[in-house]
């Protein structure tokens, strides 16, 4: 069974809490529950970590590059300047796959940058919590 | 049965003869059936349409505004400077998502900016054929 | 009896039912209608066309160079990056007014620019459909 | 009967002694005694005050503010660095017309930015001494 | 007792008439009572001028150089291009204090830069009327 | 016997009506038959085609994709912007050379850049109607 | 008893050895030792922290947001680029405000730009650590 | 006799006691006495102006376009933003020179761009009192 | 018989050795001598001049600007920056051609930028050796 | 005998696995080892610490900053944002050297800008494992 | 008897023969000979020096920079780019002034900008041959 | 054994003379005897070359391309913009090494930015004369 890393970068652990309008009313416990489910429906096993830190981020992905099969990373404001990040997922051989909450297009003129998009194989924003489902989606055949 | 408007801007029909390292070998005909299958899995009908002209996309659109659900658009090149199309796509009140086979992120500078993503719910990218897939998916709950 | 072009860009056919609060709710037909009175009173005859297409658009202003005396252009979008409008417009012998019924100074930045705007001898702007009423006034002691 | 303040900005008060080739060679007297009879015609008394200070505009517009009902401004110059002409409209409740005897679009680089159009309703250039008439036309609905 | 320069710029005489869910609803002349009380309470006698004109604040500025011991500023809007202002401050060999009513990093983009600021000994801004308390209290240990 | 497809963009079917002091007298048909001729001395087959639309210059390129041996194309201008244009004519596998009647580069800034020389083998501008004649004598040794 | 988050970021420890013509002598332990004297003169509590960590001190921010009733945050060099704190700030309910002990507009030209400063109510800089009483102050009326 | 007009721009007259590292330590109504002079070993009549207002400035310009024959200029800081002032130079048929105390190409950056250079006939700077000296003698030939 | 400057500028002269996957592998001699037999048959004189130093291209320049007809100039890497060869050329009353022998707009981003080209009559990039044969054929109605 | 710190920024760790085209394949642990041999032949011991995390890097920095003579970093991807750590070099009075393994300059546009380099006294980039060598060379007659 | 260094650069020579409405009619031998009565008249002795190369002007400011005590130097184009040219006026001791024939700030846009000035104590541009003798006069009293 | 070029650019001559607090006091001739010491220490034959021209560095890097192993470049001030000294050493086959006495990131803008160091191997900046033996001592693997 194939394993995915599900990353949630700064404050994506709010969800709930923080900006209902833009990000819903479900919380971070009940979206990676569901998160789990999909993986589960898709025949996927999945670990979801998260961190506020830059280099935490960099930790759980160095640690997991010959753990698992794939990535679906929502870096959260990392997005936008964490070149460190960038590497990381560079140095990867297994696939990533970008995700967004928000359509990040379609913000602040900052978020609309992403800096590891160019080392990532796709992107999926502006779908809520349904942008991770897609992303495993897509994820999968490239396993 | 919700209808959803698949539209391909310019250059999209020459998939599988154009540059078949970043765009696949599947010709636009084979793709097009696929797409209009995964419809039908999702239970939804869909109509296909494909024009090198910016005035034939925006006909197309405004033609359509009141006969489907929602839309998937690759607008092709496009995507980078038709402030027209941007406006035909915000003058509707169903839901747009936004599509590329490739991760236009990762490409030449021009392509990283979309000037339709700021009016469309969401954007899928760099999964080929796949993301006009992801993309129904992604869309049907917002029908 | 001197004739003057109205010419409509994208999605000026919309007007009425796109975004009422910018551009009001009144049909395109409305104030076709209206904008052949008001040229009628300043003792003018005019041919209004509408097109989506940028070629379309150029095809027109050609077609009418030596049919008639002014051109009064609302080139919606198109206004901020058609380079070959411009071109088109500069070969004209006649005079162009440039006209769009909200204030494209104080929308989204890319609005603010207009690339016809240096070869037009003037600009009414922000006015609704009594943009193209003082335009056409405007354009009246030039022809 | 409504009032309108008519404000000319810096250098205004040269026009017909100033570059005739883009200005004309009326004198500003003249050109305000039409400008009087225009607004007679439209039904309008006017109130004419021309300033090359910035301070002097700023103060003439705070005390007008509650003794007329529309604004017709030709800033001069100040169009397009005056933040603090741009606050004094924007404090106003009565609507404000930028107008400007030359097309600043097809001028000088720094000519085409009006940094006081996003706070005014509408904004009318190009046509000499008529720019001001169309704007006491345009303005007069909205009084 | 030292004496400080209360310096307001244009448009801030307008306060509690102008944009008061920015700025508030009390009057100029209230709070400037207020500023009195406060320096009182501070051990301080201060003097307060309000200028539409650049040249006016400047003229100020430089009557004062030898009359009192600190300035307080809110150059309103000429905060963001007052270059002249700027030298002006730069001549005092008294310390003086930038205020802004709103917090100006959070507003327009234009409002985000302060070209006075780099002689200025320090910046306070958005707390509304209390700004200028918090810096004639910071001033105080520097006079 | 090889063939060579002359493709025009917008406005270049004006050449002779349109700033004469730019791009000379001579009538778009007396130079599309003098490039025939050219074409016939130097052993080529040549068809000749001209659109103000973007959309029907790709169909165009897209149709004789391979039916002919190599394109010279004049954007018009759609030289600066139309990125579709340049997908169009990156999708070649024959050789595509740029021509323009005028020196591009000594223009309005705008006209200095081009977004489809980097899918164009070489460039030829100012040599007028020559610059087809000479454009065909460097395509020759590629086809 | 109301009670304050004092945020230090990164290097604010070194305060006293670091560059002391710009930053002061006194000492990290003394400063935060007057810090508490100050709040607890405006009858306030204080908690203070200090991290060199982005995520550390978004970590902070997240476990304090319903235990303090208002924040005051001096972000050392992630006030520049951290996109991450600001989303963290941004998703308080409390109010935040911004200290610098320097005048970040007058030094490097990095430092000019706050990217927290949107999501602050207001901003204190320049006063050395008075800005951080000066911040207290101004923000107990807010709590 | 021909008669120059002198203008100094804000904060001209504080020359002795600003930053007198830059400009020098002699007073304006001494160095004000040695340009008479100056003016008179030339052969010339002079009359001295100085204010710190724009509006002031560009008053005595043109309330003195039919009475000198030619202008010295030093607008101070409006040198770098002050268009209305260019307006009014390039509205004089006599001749303007522009001059600076110190070599303003050679300190901040925003002092290296002169707005009104481009209507002055030439620029001296860098030579303290004695541009004003250099600009009278460049200027005379011009008479 | 007319005689034409053919000027190559730094580096050109290790064209056959240098990246010849770019530049080619005839040697210089053979390029100079088949530039020669070109010149011949278009009934050309022509003088070939190489130097790596841009004074010595200009003193060639100033040389010849009496003794030939018309220039044919690759300036190599000057292209880029040298605005001294730029006031050369300008200086010539006799027409000059800028040639490359590859496409300088589809390279480096800094060799899309070419300095003499508003100075030069028209330009050929792409042809390798036979740009200078197409420059001289198009320069030769111009002598 | 002096003390130098060798500090390792982000996906340092990984050299040997990550993209062996540019950096090499030999391990972490390997290189380290060779350090450690390089100080020992120069008279130096070493500490040698790596980290993910920018606060991490900063907190080592601190703790070191009277324990070590001298200071070689290689801070990876935060060489080019990260503001914090050149806040934590500027405040150290031991001197540091930047080394990059690769040649930053030669790569991604973004990889040329190094916001440490201004607070250290030199840099060495492009030479491998041996960066590090010849940084301690160099940086020994400064202990 | 004090000594200046003439130093003409790229083109200069040309004067008199290179676009005459910018630079006059009057040949470089003529004007050098004016040059050197006017440092007679000054009591200044003068060796003059043209070069269209950057190196040979180098070249000559080290030959002279102990043998001369001030230098007046027109570096032509190479005013707006020579870095190199800018390190060797600020490796001299002695004082250099920078003249231009025209008024450099109102041409083209990248003549505006002066390398060099910074370097020089002062500038005089826009009076012809003149600008060189009010050069001398202006930097006799730094010698 | 293995031979170096050592190529010294403008002004590099001067060191020991020219702004000894960044560039020391040792000469010229002192600095190039060490440097041929610490070639023969490393068993390396030399030879040194200064040249303030840039074509005559080019010229001696194009006749020194088959007669020496390895090159080490102080292309001084030309560093910043000759891209015909970047042309010149991408055509050779043999290593190249840029180096500077001054940390060159750490000074004016301009020096930031090197045009020559994406086609060298790597970079040495900041070591003083040492830069050159770290840079041979780098270069020797190489050869």
């Amino acid at each position: 069974m194939k394993k995915v890393l599900i990353l949630h970068g700064p404050n994506i652990n709010l969800v709930g809490e923080r900006e209902p309008g833009i990000y819903g009313k479900e919380s971070f416990a009940d979206i990676n529950h569901e998160i789990e489910q999909w993986a589960q429906e898709l025949g996927l096993s999945c670990e979801i970590y998260q961190s506020n830190s830059e280099g935490g981020l960099i930790d759980k992905l160095q640690e997991m590059r010959t753990e698992c099969d794939g990535v679906v990373i929502n870096a959260g404001a990392y997005t936008h300047y964490s070149y460190a990040l960038r590497d990381a997922i560079a140095s990867l051989v297994i696939p990533c796959v970008e995700v967004h909450f928000s359509n990040i297009h379609g913000r602040d003129e900052f978020r609309s940058k992403s800096v590891i998009a160019p080392v990532c194989v796709g992107q999926v924003s502006g779908f809520g919590k349904y942008s991770y489902r897609l992303a495993m989606l897509g994820l999968k055949p490239l396993l």
